[in-house]
């Protein structure tokens, strides 16, 4: 493990700190744009191939930001195909040597990059042990790309600052295709569901939202000087809850814990009080109906509650930045609602004075094996 | 979600506060010996019938400190069984309705209570499905156990602190003896493991390191004024991480953030510094080994380190507590690994001036929905 590419040095004298993150979450509306026009049809052909091939379950495999996009496409693997699915633990075959019967099995690696060693080698250990593999990443001349029967590239355009956002959402909805167009290959998909038409709108609507930057810089005052956070949400909105918090981690350093609701009251929730800020991502959906009771119990105990999510949510809560989510189906809002919480994470740290592109002790590629 | 049974006072005056925790912490050795004497024949009966039906991959549901057990299973699912498993989302049963086609699926429920309805209602749904159904629990009588086609009773007599102490080494303990039971109804044991031979020697080995409070006070004065904590580890040490970074908060109210080493370099490194007190947790073997990596990178940074384990790695680190791991496998360790922390954790809170039996705001049976 550890072996890393050098990280990116810090915004020399006279550039904005930043810049680069900062650049590449603007890029998120063309991304989205690219990959519902360029790669769509490849992405259905690909999903008709896995399909022919009738796996039973999935494992998916990811570290960091793409384990977050893993997560979202377990939940749209679970609900929306009514497979089983489970997210890998990689140590069990790069450590232990573990040795799995998966015929039937389709083994999804998620990776930005496609160049880390122990993803590569689950990877063909799956493959050898009988598994459909199927690579998503950013790169498809990568060892990653390469290792698996299958892959899909997400189209983001290289990716330089250390903290990932266009690839997160990318990867997001790429996989959101991937299981549409298992769903139509399999017969269960409601009109269109193949051809993404779902998805047109979130172009558009990502680019509104990227446009309020003001409203983002208001909360980011109120959040200048937290000492650590809380981040909860339930269902789809979970992995969203897991990647701002990461993202808060490793740009602002502020310890970001993130829960979803239903773990939230089982222990954490005695660290919860009126010094510890909570940011609540609230689906317009069966995830945000069920995290209301949550909801309920942090306004009781007096937590300052801000919610991301629809508008009436956020009219209950101390603060809030409002989603255009009228018009958009519940598996897609994660695509829109971590885009605020990306620049929450950029206005956070250029508000505490550090750089956003170059978190220290990180690396752009980490080689765990 | 979130119905709740009323919480345990505090300690009231003159009664002395985290009497109840402290007495069942010090009730593992008796417990871990009660399970494997009269626990272990009829796991491994149950293990045979579970296996004659051949379940070719496994789905773990759980929540809290049962959900840290149920990821121990995982690993020795994985390692030991190459059985290809999952942990469930609960919420896409429960809040999404998803409905799977589980044949050929062992699906195992963990819950100290049995009461909590969020997991009788996915265990039935999963019963439905096709699935196995196993329930493991601390009360046979409850409705977890009846929704389950099998159950396994881990034997720890009633709990009553809040946080979860001795059914958590129970449930280890018990989910150990269960996966070494289906190696052997599956031909892949080695001499004796469905006995449980190599476990014989937990019960002394618990009580000697829970003998050892004193060295865990003088550990506790170094965290009493810690605003925040990294855990990690890797491989069977992981699920420890998680666990004691629960059971540190849910007493103490620090937050403590726990990663496994590699996920731990995907970011969150950037948290930590020589103000971040990172715990780490290294297993005598290959999860210990797939650490070192990580130990260096942190001892690099001027990280505060203090490990949990064998002699020669304390030695190396800021602080730590041995573990008598010498004649124990890898795989046992995690039972003995989490006592010093459950300590810790007592006597933290304890230094603060808190009442570990009573955390402020939790329920012992949360009633997720």
């Amino acid at each position: 493990m550890s072996a890393t590419t050098p990280a990116a040095t810090p915004a020399p004298h006279g550039e904005r700190p930043g810049r680069i993150m900062s650049g590449e979450m603007a890029e998120q509306p063309a991304v989205l744009r690219r990959i519902l026009d360029e790669g769509a049809p490849g992405i259905r052909e690909t999903a008709e191939r896995i399909a022919a091939r009738r796996p039973r379950f999935v494992l998916l495999t990811a570290r960091g930001t793409s384990d977050n996009a893993a997560l979202y496409a377990k939940y749209l693997l679970e609900i929306r195909l009514g497979m089983p699915c489970g997210l890998t633990s990689m140590s069990t075959t790069t450590a232990y040597g573990a040795r799995q019967d998966l015929t039937d099995c389709l083994v999804v690696a998620v990776s930005q990059s496609g160049g880390s060693p122990d993803l590569v080698a689950s990877t063909r250990a799956a493959r050898e042990a009988g598994a459909v593999t199927l690579a998503v990443t950013n790169n498809p001349g990568s060892p990653l790309a390469e290792a698996a029967e299958f892959h899909i590239d997400i189209l983001a355009g290289p990716e330089r600052a250390l903290p990932a956002t266009k690839t997160y959402t990318a990867e997001l909805l790429s996989l959101y295709l991937l299981v549409e167009g298992l769903r139509a290959a399999g017969g269960t998909d409601g009109a269109g569901g193949a051809s993404g038409s779902a998805a047109k709108a979130l172009p558009d609507l990502a680019e509104s939202v990227l446009a309020r930057r003001d409203e983002v810089r208001r909360l980011a005052a109120r959040y200048r000087f937290a000492e650590r956070m809380v981040i909860t949400s339930r269902g789809y909105g979970y992995p969203t809850a897991k990647e701002a918090a990461l993202k808060l981690m490793e740009t602002s350093y502020i310890p970001a814990l993130s829960y979803s609701g239903a773990d939230l009251l089982h222990g954490p929730l005695a660290m919860v009080d009126n010094v510890s800020p909570v940011i609540a991502i609230v689906t317009d959906g069966r995830g945000g109906q069920a995290l209301q009771p949550v909801l309920d119990r942090l306004r009781d105990r007096g937590a300052d509650l801000v919610v991301i999510g629809p508008e009436r949510q956020v009219a209950e809560a101390s603060a809030g930045f409002v989603l255009p989510t009228g018009d958009v189906p519940e598996e897609l809002q994660p695509i829109l609602e971590i885009l605020p919480l990306q620049m929450l994470a950029y206005e956070v740290t250029i508000a505490r004075g550090q750089d956003p592109d170059a978190p220290r002790a990180l690396a752009k590629v980490t080689e765990t094996r």
